[in-house]
């Protein structure tokens, strides 16, 4: 039982109030691309350069949709699990 | 100037409390293949079967790495503006 009279001159003990904060869903999308209504890309194959590119899932790339490796700071800042699609042309 | 006796038997007026929540970073997917350090999906391009195939990155999808078109619940859910990767194969 917890004697609350952090108030001052309230001698009677008091419920400690309870507030329950739910998390609402959340957007993963920070600042990319906002004036979008949905960012949509296009990788048009014969036009890939390399063999292997790694394109970002994890909405963080300063080189977006392309993956600058963000993902990595991204994760271990929340525990998350994200990673690139890698695109590899043969 | 809030009069608060809503304890009972304190007529004194008291500070009402200040709880500041701050939202910390966020995971940005929820269950997909949390058992795998980080999530990376490979496109081999010349086994791709359609011309065009939409990968997500919104990590909602039931059939992810593919989009299922789960970004638009999401986008609406959240005020988000995220959707997928299109590969054209030509
Ligand atoms: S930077 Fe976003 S997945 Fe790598
Ligand atoms: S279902 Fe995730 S981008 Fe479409």
């Amino acid at each position: 039982p917890l004697s609350s009279s952090f108030g001052g001159g309230c001698s009677r003990r008091l419920k400690p109030a309870v507030v329950v904060v739910r998390a609402e869903a959340q957007p993963i999308n920070p600042e990319i691309r906002k004036a979008e209504e949905k960012v949509v890309d296009t990788v048009l194959v014969p036009e890939l350069s390399k063999p292997l590119t790694a394109y970002c899932r994890c909405w963080r790339s300063g080189t977006f949709p392309l993956c600058d490796g963000s993902h990595v700071k991204h994760n271990k800042a929340t525990g998350d699990n994200v990673g690139p699609l890698l695109v590899k042309k043969q």
